[in-house]
């Protein structure tokens, strides 16, 4: 490491900043890397971000994003004070890891997850308890009580889980309420649309529930910046405690506009959802046909590896081909290739270049 | 102080957030509690806005926020490695909190100025030293450069200062710099276009010297949220770590095309910039014919006591008639008023209302 200079806070050196999907500044790249939908938003977004735009820009936005809030409360049937939203869901990621995890007792995830989880972790100086997933990739959810029975500071799972796409029943998500009554379970939910269930039906039942979602997935608005939180009141109080100590106004007024658009726009969101589902299932079988093992995913994206190929090779030669997917240089998955799933045109263009490298 | 409820990080309940200034939702009131831009921005901000809402808001913005920087680079005449844009001035000034100021030695800030200061410190676990203002609320550089000179773990200046709107000459900025050499010295220059000098043009010679501006005063950008820090690009690089481990995009496409085309129309720029400094000059010599006391500003708001009425009161009655300002219970400013420079028409009738008052 290059030594920290001088006017650094000592920790600062120290950081391993998460490292997101490249952002291709060339065009014409089939973009299967960083999970965005690839289908645009709502034309309802259209017209609320610009309506927003031409009036009063030059005026704070609401800093409680009650309009937002209560969008959110009203398609879940919560009520706003059981929503906090943010920049995003890594965001609110960031203030719920603040807010509930410096405990004494280290915060437990899986060793195969959302590595951002590890990020926010070093920021905020939180000890972390890697729960190893079994051969398969799959949570072991018994082990995973286990532990936090024993004593932990808090515990997050991603349902369904990046990068395998697996997901779990609701079932097990409450077994681990109950194992770890003390601390907060977050439940991270960036995919649950794409075919698993949402923890939020759970929320009236356990306080120390937080379910966290985003709008940049299911709803085709990465570009924009919106996540939630959903829980009891005190843990949203305690959200806004922190973003009130950190930023006002997260959240300005273009997004808010078009993330209540697109949460009042059902159909959009039903038929493009389903467009990609149905992809993905087509694509598991073609990829299967030839010879990769495929991850069973309720998510956009798939999570495979070819026995015969390297996956590092493999992405490099799928980039010649105008294909970019992602690979992860760690421990566990370092064969597998993430794939998000396009339209029917790019998945179809995924194929036959993978073909023409592993046929 | 409530009890702290379980599922909380210990040092949640003892915080104490900041309070930003009202945002009515009733229509009508004269609003000159936030120092908002009365004015509307560049037409080209919605310009911008509307292309960009129509093109690609289902991609992830750049998150290294390119095009901005470049734009404030090119603004400044620095390189874009001497930028970092935020969510605000305010997501700014939290990140440099946590990237410089986290030492062992207190960090110094006036007794009067931003009171978010205060707030970032106590999140982040920082322990403050406050320097007094003197008797006219002016920042005593010589004692300040003293007291930096015995060790500190930076300093933050606002210039102009809030709430006073006085502002520093760049000899005192550059005094505290050479004062404080082994720690950042952060210039908060949210209000630097209405009348202040830069403090931009030392960074080449002061390695240890952060300028925080915004666009959301100056630009009338206030409900995009967009900030940002000039500084050499060690400090630059910390600021980018802390940003990466917290979130990759805090920038939507929305605001980063609308801040490239604020900062792209000089002549909008300087012609609403130029029409509030006016204004401001008009409203001084109307608030001393009503007996008020004004703090000599450099900022688009003024400061103001009246030696027979209370501070409180007067704010009370001025909202009766429909015209909001702002009011902090603070020791040493409880009897002043901050008046955010609107339109003429909005402060002739602030005027009109304090004379009904004050008369």
């Amino acid at each position: 490491m290059a030594p920290i200079p001088t006017f650094w806070s000592p920790r600062i050196g120290a950081l391993e900043p998460y490292v997101p999907g490249e952002q291709p500044r060339i065009e014409g790249l089939i973009k299967l890397n960083t999970n965005e939908n690839p289908y645009p938003p709502s034309p309802r977004v259209l017209d609320a971000v610009q309506a927003a735009a031409a009036n009063g820009l030059e005026r704070y936005p609401d800093p409680e994003s009650m309009a937002l809030r209560e969008a959110v409360a009203a398609y879940y049937g919560l009520t706003r004070d059981q929503v906090f939203a943010g920049n995003g869901s890594d965001e609110v990621l960031a203030h719920a890891f603040f807010a509930f995890f410096q405990q004494a007792e280290p915060l437990l995830f899986a060793d195969v997850t959302y590595s951002f989880y590890r990020v926010y972790a070093q920021l905020y100086g939180i000890e972390c308890a890697l729960q190893p997933v079994d051969d398969t990739l799959t949570i072991d959810v018994d082990a995973m009580a286990a532990r936090a029975a024993q004593g932990c500071g808090g515990l997050v799972i991603a349902n369904p889980n990046a990068p395998t796409g697996r997901s779990l029943p609701l079932a097990d998500i409450e077994r681990l309420l109950v194992a770890c009554p003390a601390r907060v379970v977050l439940v991270d939910e960036a995919y649950v649309d794409f075919g698993a269930q949402s923890a939020v039906s759970l929320i009236a039942r356990h306080p120390n529930l937080l379910v966290v979602q985003t709008l940049s997935k299911s709803r085709s608005l990465a570009g924009l910046r919106v996540g939630f939180a959903c829980g009891q009141a005190p843990l949203i109080d305690a959200l806004t405690r922190v973003k009130n100590s950190f930023n006002s106004y997260p959240i300005d007024r273009l997004a808010s506009a078009g993330a209540v658009a697109a949460l009042e726009d059902e159909a959009w969101f039903r038929q493009t959802r389903d467009a990609i589902v149905d992809t993905r299932e087509g694509l598991v079988l073609q990829l299967e046909d030839l010879g990769f093992e495929v991850q069973p995913s309720h998510a956009n994206f798939v999570f495979v590896r070819h026995p015969a190929y390297d996956a590092a090779a493999l992405a490099a030669a799928l980039r010649e081909r105008a294909v970019l997917v992602r690979h992860f240089r760690q421990p566990r998955i370092e064969q597998y290739l993430r794939i998000s799933i396009g339209t029917r045109a790019q998945c179809s263009a995924l194929v036959d270049a993978s073909a023409t490298i592993v046929g």
